[in-house]
């Protein structure tokens, strides 16, 4: 176990939505130019870094290797690594920085995500995708809001969920990032709109479901031993990574009951562990997760320990999760409003909790927040990531 | 800078060639096996991995997040990272594996890398990188021999270097590969037949190119103070990556000469100064580097510092750098003769160079081989890692 710990110094994250004012590169440059001036560094001060997009291929070509970060930065001459794991990737390029700088190979850190989605995607990237996976379950009408679908459903079978109850989650989250101006969408929405939706895959809605986005967003990092000399440093207290079984691969796990996700489980007990945490509900006072879908906002409330196993509907609608709640649950509106530009997306998480534990969140502000998380579900419910920040003092 | 280094303490790698017998996860469950049994290990002792595939989408899709190597192994509940940085994507995952370790976040770390190429690429992977890279350069007949026979030609120019210089190098490397049962080709060249094979593009030939290859390659690391327990370990001594600027940046680098690259000299010094190596020649025992062009391997001779610039057709034909002179230059028979699945190759090398320390390299072996590297540069010479072994004791 590592005894030292690190600490994010700069966060810079750009405005999420529909950017075609602004390419990849553009994105990237903005984001680790706001973090660079808000850790009060030159980027030549950097000595590492790591670099998260999930999907080049999806809009535009980039993001393949560290050199699109080089070329976008001007960071030439020092290690640059590009990861990719699904939603998880963001945070990838965290845990990255955090085990380079705890292992010595770095003093100063800096953490990358970005994703272009927008951009009329090229003909092979989806369709490519149905074509070319052999997979016997995937080909045949895998779709992410189906992945979850199946989820929902058992729920609402098992515990007595509706999709009211789902709605509801979006309704608080559209509601909250009112106040957040980097959001994609900032307009609330009623109960009744959220459940006059389309379907999208029975029960998810087209109001469960987060939007396509284009985003970047960067963290500076340093150990903590170092983090004294840089105004507001708020510690990573705690880092967790999993990858189970996905859904897919019920060979794997035949008992597999389609009600939680083995991957957060696992990867909150080893950050908790990390952090110090013993009652998720009492030690943190918000956490931003993973809303890609309304119904896995409820699942994480019991993968994370918010609550008892189905009780995540009464929690929801408790206002527990709400603002002035015991935790905030995505304060910052979530995936559902402010999207989901894949590699960006635990970067802007760790964006928002640092700015929250600095006190900085102006309107969205949870009052004496000293313990937030960042937490991450991709692929079929299989890799998840959990991320415990602590502010000092 | 790490006090503590890791050791290779079990390797494995499938036969690299034209695998149409073996799918992306058959490779990775045999080279994985392989390791572990290597190192007297269950699977369940390992506790992260790292998985290194630079092209998901070339031939197969797999290899786009950790998932990949999971479903492979059945290996699950713990992290599993994926990287890729074009032909550096193998080191990343070693690397990775060595940062997490130093870090203290996990006791046994796997790092594997794998690519499966020789299926038929769907449509969309170098067509549709043509297309829909937007790069002006790029787009105007840009190829991996394309980039690197501007290299050629410059020597060629400046330093009288001749076609017969590069076929030698190829020359070599085959003639090598024939004690190597791994190796995707196997049969001595003659000079005559590389310089009479059809250019790919002037002054590269066909013989002087790497073939398209399909293979995985894993190691098991620990910390070097937990080695001691495990048969035959091999300390990883240095670890140098760097990001340049590439040559199709001129405008970030208007002097570039056209002869040498930065990113393996920022790499080697790196990882040379961790190693304590002063006189790479006289402190080196044996390279694998990364040929996947002849000229590359006469341009990283200067650029690791094997010899002075200007001067590595006379190293070549001074044979210091074949069988039984003083640094044995791809023994393995280097990209040329192994074959280049991306992701699989430094991985690869680090097997290569881990045998030899070992002693067990048979009829390649490097009479008492005590140190060794594995080098790579990919993306247009803009990438590089150095890895650094030495033999214990």
């Amino acid at each position: 176990m590592p005894a030292d710990r690190v600490s994010v110094v700069g966060v810079g994250c750009t405005r999420f939505g529909e950017r075609f004012d602004a390419g990849y590169s553009d994105l990237v440059a903005e984001a680790v130019g706001e973090a660079l001036a808000d850790a009060g560094l030159d980027r030549r001060r950097v000595d590492a870094a790591w670099l998260g997009t999930a999907f080049p291929d999806a809009g535009v070509w980039k993001g393949r290797s560290g050199m699109d970060l080089a070329e976008a930065t001007g960071i030439f001459g020092i290690p640059i690594t590009r990861v990719s794991n699904y939603c998880a990737t963001g945070a990838e390029a965290v845990r990255g920085a955090a085990h380079a700088l705890l292992a010595g190979a770095c003093d100063v850190a800096l953490a990358v995500g970005v994703e272009k989605l927008r951009d009329r995607p090229p003909q092979e990237s989806i369709v490519g995708m149905m074509l070319h996976d052999g997979h016997p379950v995937r080909q045949k009408g895998f779709t992410a809001a189906g992945t979850f679908a199946v989820y929902a459903r058992r729920h609402f079978h098992e515990r007595g969920m509706t999709r009211r109850d789902l709605a509801q989650v979006s309704v608080k989250n559209h509601r909250l990032a009112v106040d957040n101006p980097l959001a994609h969408f900032r307009k609330p929405l009623s109960l009744e709109e959220v459940m006059a939706a389309p379907l999208v895959a029975d029960p998810i809605g087209l109001l469960d479901a987060c939007p396509t986005t284009d985003g970047a967003a960067a963290v500076v990092l340093v150990r903590a031993e170092d983090a004294g000399r840089y105004s507001a440093p708020v510690d990573v207290a705690g880092i967790g990574l999993s990858v189970s079984s996905g859904w897919d691969l019920p060979f794997f796990d035949p008992g597999h009951a389609f009600l939680g996700f083995q991957a957060t489980r696992d990867a909150a007990a080893r950050a908790y562990s990390q952090a110090g945490i013993v009652d998720p509900r009492q030690d943190l006072d918000l956490a931003e997760v993973h809303d890609c879908f309304s119904i896995v906002e409820l699942i994480t409330y019991e993968d994370l320990g918010l609550c008892a196993e189905g009780e995540a509907a009464s929690l929801l609608w408790s206002g527990a999760t709400d603002r002035g709640g015991d935790v905030v649950v995505n304060g910052s509106g979530g995936l559902l409003s402010c999207g989901h530009p894949v590699g960006a997306t635990a970067v802007r998480m760790v964006h928002e909790v640092t700015t929250q534990l600095r006190g900085r969140a102006g309107r969205r502000q949870v009052e004496g927040a000293r313990r937030g998380l960042a937490h991450n579900i991709g692929g079929p419910g299989a890799i998840a990531s959990v991320l415990v920040l602590e502010a000092r003092g």
